[in-house]
């Protein structure tokens, strides 16, 4: 195989997925104009790579001219391994808390600086509304601050850099204060965030640890106000977490932990 | 642009999707050589489309030599309308069902002949693993039977003529009672299907309508056994499908529904 022939490919996948990457939250359908000046891709391309796209079902035709994700993408992308066993085992331990706290319920995992929220039972739809997929900072997030807890002292020395948004009047953005807020939640086993992301969120999260003792997700309750019961509340999370844990390990220690141990540095789920 | 390059390019696009397309639910983790043999291509050609991927986020490297779908895949696949924002509205009257039925709840769409679970309020963790995402047969199901019978009279032709399996003694698989059933479904408003995908499985389901009065979805009860009950357990499941349909066309009529009276025939949703 050639060079140039390499590039193209390289080329082609990437303006693929260039395609893709032009829908987000806001904008669920495009029009193939709207996703070119996105893509930075001459219409003409554009047109060809979305009729391909189309054609499997990553991309679907809503309507004459607009185009929005795929049922199929989604069909496929749900086998992640990291959203779809952790759901399945999580998912009846979620709704259980529910009901019995009756506030919401929230599933996360880290993607390198950020958290992903991977499930959630909301008590209300405004919440629930584009939730689940959603990204947050971790300095400002109870589940974001667990997952932080647990991350490598590069990636958290990585975080700590950086300029952290406030959001809120409330929010920690100082690295002293919050590196010593995130050892405090490694010695505890959970995090309080009060305020700090919106005025009228306090949340509380709790590590989900796999069959090797490696945090794999945070499980949080969210609020509209703090009520100062956020310490009993975190037991009630923290008893969630550890039923998770142990079920994700009796199902899942078969077929990732001990293939994990051999190549853990390579491979964070 | 030449005829060999776009050629070329198809295939390029095409090779990425087989590589995506060689995991499946009960394989979500797979080592190179497992992709290029389902995928039918060389062991280097699948090599570099799955660096290519994996730099993406598309897939992630689970272990030393084992990939699986990534994260990143599963955060814009979220963005299939047909998911999130269904699901957004949906959810809490499907939780609300849940706790006062005390029954799994589903959520289905249809994919030509074919029914997709789009989201499941499961009673138990076994009934939860892997169902969402998963396909069902429109014949053997309730909510399948919905689909089929707000299906184009071309598509419910077209399933008829096929060989319709029989999962138990129970299922109705002779297409001209069949045809009978699904007529029955669209006067009555809604359908029942007792024990004839699996002996432990009895499922009632009715539909979802959009801003115009078109079939969106299918909301179903499913129980383990008849119990005599489900005309009555109906009742509550269509409720609750009126305040999701409603609800629906309140948030998404301006969004999808005016664009759609204008190329309904294009785009179904």
């Amino acid at each position: 195989m050639s060079v140039s022939q390499v590039s193209e490919d390289r080329s082609i996948i990437e303006r693929t997925f260039s395609v893709l990457e032009a829908f987000n939250f806001q904008d669920r359908s495009l029009t193939v104009s709207d996703i070119s000046q996105r893509a930075c891709l001459p219409v003409a391309t554009t047109y060809r790579i979305v009729t391909k796209l189309v054609s499997w079902g990553a991309l679907e035709r809503i309507e004459g001219s607009r185009y929005s994700i795929g049922l199929r993408l989604w069909e496929i992308a749900l086998l992640a391994p990291r959203h779809s066993a952790l759901r399945a085992v999580a998912m009846p331990y979620m709704l259980q808390l529910h009901a019995r706290a009756g506030v919401s319920v929230t599933l996360a995992v880290r993607d390198e600086l950020e958290g992903i929220w991977l499930e959630g039972v909301w008590t209300s739809e405004a919440r629930c509304r584009g939730a689940v997929g959603n990204r947050f900072p971790l300095h400002a997030t109870a589940a974001g601050r667990v997952l932080l807890a647990h991350a490598s002292p590069e990636t958290q020395e990585e975080l700590y850099t950086r300029n952290l948004h406030a959001y809120t009047r409330w929010t920690q953005n100082d690295p002293l204060v919050l590196r010593a807020i995130v050892e405090q939640v490694k010695i505890s086993g959970y995090a309080i965030c009060d305020r700090e992301l919106s005025e009228s969120v306090c949340s509380v999260a709790t590590p989900i640890f796999d069959g090797d003792g490696a945090v794999i997700a945070a499980i949080g309750q969210v609020t509209e106000t703090e009520n100062g019961d956020a310490a009993q509340r975190a037991e009630l999370v923290l008893a969630t977490a550890k039923l998770i844990s142990e079920r994700f390990a009796a199902l899942h220690s078969a077929e990732y932990g001990k293939k994990r141990r051999r190549s853990r540095q390579q491979a964070p789920l």
